[in-house]
C-alpha cells in the first residue's frame, strides 16, 4: 500500500476515441480497465454486467452511442440519424430493465433537435454524454456534502451493498460523504456489511473505499447488531433503488434489518439518493414489487455448493424500509426529514 | 427424494467394536459415516472437526475411551488403570478447549471407583459411555417437548446456526421441537438463516431437517427482517453456548440481531439449552469473553477470496443477547420465563 496513489475510482472515463470501463466483475482481485472502441464492445460490457449501478450504466450507454456516432461515415444527416436511431435501439437492448439506460440514450437522441449538420450532431452527442456524467457527478457531490453535514469527526458509520463511486459518475450516494470527508480531513470510519448473497459490500465497497484510503472494516451481515453495540456505531447510511411517494424505500435486501437495528439502538438511519430515484407514482412501499432471484445465488458461492441439493430457498433481492424508520433522505437538493409525503410532494411540484 | 427413508440423523453410533461417526465436514454434499476402530482414529476425528457440537464431542470421546479399554491387553488392573489414564489424557488433548470432552472422559474414569477386575472395568466404561449418550438424548427430547408446547400447528419458525441433532446425542436443542412435531404430526415450518461466516445453517441445519422431512427454507442472514414480515414468522428459536446467572445468553454471531428483530416485530424469542449450558459463576453477559476468529473466515469462501487483500475485518464468533430480549429459556426441566436471575438461582440451589 505504501506506494499506492490514493484516488476515488471511476467506472467510466471518456477518451475521445474510446471508453475506459472498469471491469467490475474482476473487482476486488484485479483492477482492469477495458478499452471499448466499438458499439458492440459497449453492448457486450453492459450485457455481461461488467458495469453496474444505474447511473454508471446510463453514462456508459451514452458514451457508447456518442462513440458510434463519431465513427459514422454517412454522407447525409438523414442516414446519420437513421443509424443513430438503430444504434440507440441496439444499446437499449443490452439490459432492457435498466431505466437509466433508456433515459440516457433518449436524452442524446433528443439533443439533436434542430441540428443542421453531421459534424454539429457529432459534437452535440459527445457534449450531451459528457454532460450526463458531469451532472451525475455534481448530484453525487451535493448528496455527499449534505450527508457530511450530519456526521461528526470520528464517527463510525455502517453501510450495506455498494452505493458507491463505481456505480455512478463519481463519489456515489451513500459512500459520497466518506470521500468528501477525506478531502476535508474529517475522520470517518466505515463498517461495510458484506451483503449476501452477491457480496457487493465485501467485493466492491471495501475495494473502492480502500482505493481512496478511507478507513473501512468488513463484517458479515449478521454481525451488525453486535458491531453497532461493541464498536459504538454512530449512524447507518444506505442507498436506494426506489423511493415511494410516502418515503418508503426499496433497497438491497438487508437494509430493512439495519433500519430496525438503528431504531433499537437509537442511532440515525439515512437514505442517500438522487431525485431520479423517487417514484411519486407509487403511493407506498407495499406497491413496490420485490424481485425474487434464482436460488443458486444463495446455495452456491464461486460455483461451489454450500447447501444441500434440492433445498428450498427464499431469495428476495430487495426489501422495503418503511419511511417511519428513516431519519432523513439525503438528496442533491438537501435532506428531507419529517412528513415525507408532504416533503416529496413539494419536491416534485416546485 | 422419493425413495429416501426419512430419519433424524445421529452423529455418533456405538457399534461394540467400533464407533460410527458422521463426517460433518462432508455434509451436505456426502453423507459419510466413518468407522473408527482405534483411539488414534477417534483423536484424529475430534481434532480435525469431523464431529462438532459440545455434547456430540463428549459422547465421541467417551466411546473412544471405552473402545481403547476394550482393546486393552493388560494382565493387571493397575496396568489397565494406568493405560486408561494415559488414554484419557491423550483424548483430552484432541481439542483442549472443549469442556464437555474433559467432563465426559473424567466421568468414565470416575465410574471405575471400587472396580475389582479388568472385565468389570471394561463393562462399566462401556455402560457409562452409553449412559452419557442416553442422558443427552433424553435431555434433548425433554427440551423438544417443552419447546413444542409453545408452538402451534402451522407456525413458521426461524433459527440460526445448528443447534441440531448432529451436535448432540439426538434431536438437538433448538431443532428438537421440529423432530418431535414430525413424530406428532404437528406441522411446523423452519426458516434457517445461513449463518455466516461458516454457513452452519446452510450446510448443516437444512441438511439434517431435510433428512427428517421437516419443511425447511434457507435464507441469508440479512433476509431475516423481510422474511419475518413477508412470511409471517411466528417465533424465533436458537441454541446457546453459555448462559450467565442473569439469563444473558452467548450464542453464534447473529443471534442478537434476531432477538432485536423479534422485539421489533413483537414475536417471541426462545433460547433452547440444557442446564449444562448455564454458568451461574458468570454474573452477566458483559463478563462473557467473545472469541474473535481469523479474518479469512470472512474474506474467503471455499478457499476463494471475496474481499480485497489487506482489508480490515471484524470477526466475532459469538454475540450476547440480553436476557430482557428473551421470551423464555427452554431447558429439560421446563421453560424459564420472567426474572431469570431468580429462576436460574433457584434452578441451581434446589
Amino acid at each position: 500500500m505504501a506506494t499506492t496513489k490514493f484516488t476515488i475510482p471511476r467506472s467510466v472515463i471518456w477518451k475521445d476515441e474510446s471508453i475506459s470501463l472498469l471491469n467490475q466483475q474482476k473487482i476486488p482481485h484485479v483492477t482492469e480497465y477495458l478499452e471499448l472502441t466499438t458499439i458492440e464492445a459497449v453492448w457486450e460490457a453492459i450485457q455481461t454486467l461488467k458495469v453496474r449501478g444505474a447511473p454508471a450504466i446510463g453514462i456508459t450507454a451514452a458514451y457508447g452511442l456518442a462513440l458510434s456516432a463519431l465513427q459514422d461515415q454517412s454522407n447525409s444527416l438523414e442516414a446519420f440519424q437513421l443509424n443513430l436511431k438503430q444504434n440507440r435501439d441496439y444499446l437499449a437492448s443490452s439490459r432492457p430493465t435498466a431505466v437509466n439506460l433508456v433515459w440516457a440514450l433518449d436524452r442524446l437522441v433528443t439533443s439533436l433537435v434542430e441540428t443542421k449538420s453531421i459534424n454539429e450532431a457529432k459534437t452535440k452527442l459527445v457534449h450531451e454524454a459528457i454532460q450526463i456524467q458531469v451532472e451525475d457527478e455534481e448530484v453525487c457531490r451535493l448528496i455527499g456534502e449534505h450527508a457530511l453535514s450530519v456526521f461528526n469527526d470520528g464517527d463510525r458509520i455502517m453501510t450495506i451493498c455498494n452505493a458507491g463511486s463505481i456505480a455512478t459518475a463519481k463519489y456515489g450516494t451513500a459512500l459520497a460523504p466518506f470521500y468528501l470527508a477525506k478531502e476535508k480531513n474529517k475522520a470517518l470510519s466505515v463498517f461495510a456489511c458484506e451483503t449476501r448473497p452477491v457480496f457487493q459490500g465485501a467485493r466492491l465497497t471495501t475495494w473502492e473505499l480502500m482505493q481512496a484510503d478511507v478507513d473501512v472494516t468488513l463484517i458479515t451481515d449478521n454481525m451488525a447488531a453486535h458491531t453497532i453495540k461493541s464498536k459504538k456505531i454512530s449512524a447507518i447510511i444506505v442507498g436506494a433503488d426506489r423511493i415511494a411517494a410516502n418515503g418508503d424505500t426499496a433497497n438491497k435486501i438487508g437494509t430493512f434489518n439495519l433500519a430496525l437495528l438503528a431504531k433499537s439502538f437509537n442511532i440515525p438511519f439515512y437514505v442517500a439518493a438522487p431525485l431520479s430515484t423517487f417514484d411519486p407514482s407509487i403511493s407506498d412501499g407495499n406497491k413496490i414489487p420485490i424481485e425474487e432471484r434464482n436460488p443458486e445465488e444463495v446455495t452456491e458461492v464461486n460455483g461451489v455448493r454450500i447447501a444441500p441439493e434440492g433445498v428450498k430457498v427464499f431469495n428476495p433481492a430487495f426489501d422495503v424500509t418503511p419511511s417511519e424508520l428513516i431519519t432523513g433522505i439525503i438528496t442533491e437538493k438537501g435532506i428531507l426529514s419529517g412528513d415525507y409525503q408532504v416533503l416529496i410532494s413539494e419536491l416534485f411540484t416546485l
